[in-house]
């Protein structure tokens, strides 16, 4: 049982017209109320109404905002507890000085990240699997990786998971009636009927691997690197694709200064760009540092966009860099083509596929959908299209359902063997529990910690 | 008349639990239930009501975002038209989504910036120095800032404006008298009348304008410059003023890189630092560009803090940068005084008032409150204490004050002159009209646009 209210910011921070502060539990509407001048008594107000009012310190006397309250009352709010929620003109100091005082309160402490969706999760209102769903939501670079949650959200997933399990208790049941009364049964019998349910539940976890390798790669982005020697268009390749993306650029808060991800989409395809302040930065000074640059960029990146000047031939640091890049995922992209040819086309086809080598002209603003389709056939294999499936993406889950399978085929693997039944039932509950860690119906309190620590302040 | 209606994302962009959009206009609610699934229809919901349902689009049904929606009806909303508000899950992707489809909607245009507190002044809900001060709440960078803000959105300095204006036409309505009926009055008589009252007038209006100078100070920040040769502890003090003042650090959204202002508050009082990346990022590098980058700085700042270190002699280039500080203000700062003195202090004494010579050790936290005492004397006179003042902080509302002033005087030394009534009256009318371009009564369409089109979108 949560005794304890929590409050935080719940918007992003940064200047912004509105910015909402959270409070949530038992004392929510209480602490609310007294911190809140109103003609309204919103302790009696009906849930789900918004009061104007101002936010004064009971203390003092001083009003420290004017602001709309929004009183919501459980089980009917995202954490199915009494939720009040103060929406306040935007801006650091004003958010600040409206939570400082909130959290004066009595009872009422600071939210730990994720803590609000850890409690719609602890109070039965969403599984672990939808509340990790949220998360993606919010950092979902796009549409696609969007919508993959969305439906993760509204529980198209877990629903899945629940049928799955549903089939494992089943088999496990059967088992355990082997068990318990052997003379019902014939032990023939048992061992093909788990066999067969062990390979009907296994093709059915195939398929939502399946989707697990797009599924990654539409929700984390597929991590690249732009190389290639001195002024031969990285920079303008950069601007050109952050351009049709405007605003999909992350800055981790906090640091201020250093870009650490940056994310552009290309075809729906997120890219998250390795060292493109490396790039950007040397553009003045005509990319001086290129091809070195590049190669320290190289270790961490999927996917390499290596850019060749169309206008002139292969030099000795991009036969390098070629070689260096022998075995990894690259799409050469030949740039400037409005210029006349004279890079050595043949021997690239020699050492590239055909639709690894993208002809473009980022100046005259040509082939970008070409790169679109290099990428897309690099990274998947169609299944993009059915807008309608479920995909698995987060990592965890796609770990857990590789156990769960092992586990059934650790138990068809024992059924041969004829070993005894009662082993064989251990390796079903194994993969009876795996699919239930997925939605936290079988998670330790430290894995549930663990996972919301990763969430964000105020979810 | 307004007939549009206007959307735009109202929180701070970035990643948070939630996001706001905000719907004003005559068509708002209509818009909002267009796309909005759920079982109640909020066209007939009552006023500051709140609703859970799905945004989908309605031509395809597809669902995109799981949201809370709030309805208020206009003249009660921010706006004094009819609003939609649609909380979403915070993130990028998510917002845009649902933004861009409310702009689909019929009717609906994206608002520009500042455009729904426009409306509001429009629609007569607040003037003008009440709608400026909305921003200046959100910009606001320290307590003090936000509290002067806040009084002026309240209206304090409007009724103060208003008064003082009330004041002026009494005076334009005895002078249009004594035009109109000559008969009626004796010259002498008014000339007086008008000199006693223009310089009441003036005289509230200097009690405004001594406000002035920190009243902009506490609104913008103090301009400052830290400055000294490498080594001497810039960084670390940066560090230390930071560490002070956590997250009171701004990044113009945008451009994503260069940090453009910094701000920390010392002792209540905001100092925008400049070029603090420089003095960031050379660090690592033993500060390798000291002096030189120092120079750059100074030229906007209103206040350097020069740092030294107590533990060497003074050599040239700090002789050199004290002669080009000569004349401004300067506090200089005398670092690592937990090491042996070997600086020449008696000779920094003949230079510089002992109230601008800080002694402190950065790395022992000790002088910082010095340092606050320090800035506190240089740049304000006291005024500070009283909490309850109305402040002037806007510069254009200063200048306006300023204008209005003069105006009174050339009326007073007209009076003087002998100069005909009816000329007197021209400069009384510009008093009058000067106080009320402050708060909007006798602003000018281009001027309105003007000042709404520096707020920042959503708000």
């Amino acid at each position: 049982m949560i005794q304890d209210t929590i409050a935080a910011i719940s918007t992003a921070v940064g200047e912004g017209g509105i910015a909402v502060i959270r409070i949530s539990g038992p004392q929510a509407v209480d602490a609310a109320h007294a911190i809140f001048r109103s003609r309204t008594d919103i302790r009696a107000a009906a849930s789900h109404t918004v009061h104007y009012g101002n936010i004064a310190d009971p203390r003092t006397g001083e009003v420290i905002e004017e602001v709309l309250l929004t009183v919501m009352r459980g089980p009917r709010s995202f954490t199915a507890e009494d939720v009040a929620e103060i929406s306040t003109h935007g801006g650091y100091v004003s958010v600040k000085k409206v939570l400082d005082l909130v959290l004066q309160q009595q009872d009422v402490r600071a939210a730990e990240p994720g803590e609000f969706t850890k409690r719609a999760f602890l109070n039965g209102r969403i599984d672990l699997a939808q509340a990790e769903a949220v998360m993606d939501l919010i950092r979902s670079k796009s549409d696609r990786a969007f919508s993959i949650a969305l439906k993760q959200v509204d529980g198209k997933l877990s629903r899945q998971i629940r049928t799955l399990r549903g089939e494992v208790i089943e088999l496990l049941a059967h088992i355990e009636v082997n068990i318990d009364y052997p003379e019902h049964d014939v032990e023939e019998m048992t061992s093909s009927y788990i066999r067969e349910q062990c390979i009907k539940v296994i093709s059915q976890l195939d398929r939502l691997l399946k989707t697990a390798d797009e599924g990654k790669i539409l929700r984390e982005g597929i991590t690249t690197a732009i190389v290639g020697r001195p002024n031969v268009g990285k920079s303008s390749l950069l601007n050109a694709l952050a351009q049709d993306n405007k605003a999909i650029v992350t800055d981790i808060p906090g640091t201020t200064r250093d870009v650490i991800e940056e994310f552009v989409t290309v075809g729906g395809i997120p890219l998250k760009l390795l060292d493109t302040a490396g790039i950007r930065e040397t553009t003045d000074l005509v990319e001086q540092l290129g091809v070195e640059r590049s190669r320290n960029a190289l270790n961490d990146a999927d996917l390499i966009l290596l850019v060749l000047n169309n206008h002139e031939r292969l030099n000795q640091d991009e036969l390098e860099l070629m070689e260096l890049l022998k075995g990894r995922q690259v799409i050469v992209i030949v740039n400037k083509t409005d210029l006349e040819n004279r890079l050595e086309i043949d021997r690239l086809g020699q050492l590239y596929r055909p639709e690894a080598i993208v002809k473009m002209s980022v100046l005259a603003e040509q082939g970008l959908d070409s790169l679109e389709s290099a990428i897309s056939s690099l990274f998947f294999s169609g299944l993009l299209e059915t807008a309608d499936m479920t995909y698995v993406s987060n990592a965890r889950h796609i770990a857990l359902l590789k156990q769960s399978k092992q586990s059934l085929f650790d138990a068809i693997e024992a059924t041969n063997s004829g070993i005894p039944i009662d082993i064989i039932q251990i390796d079903v509950r194994s993969a009876w529990e795996q699919l239930g860690e997925i939605i936290g119906d079988s998670a330790g309190d430290s894995l549930i910690d663990q996972i919301f620590s990763q969430f964000c302040l105020g979810k």
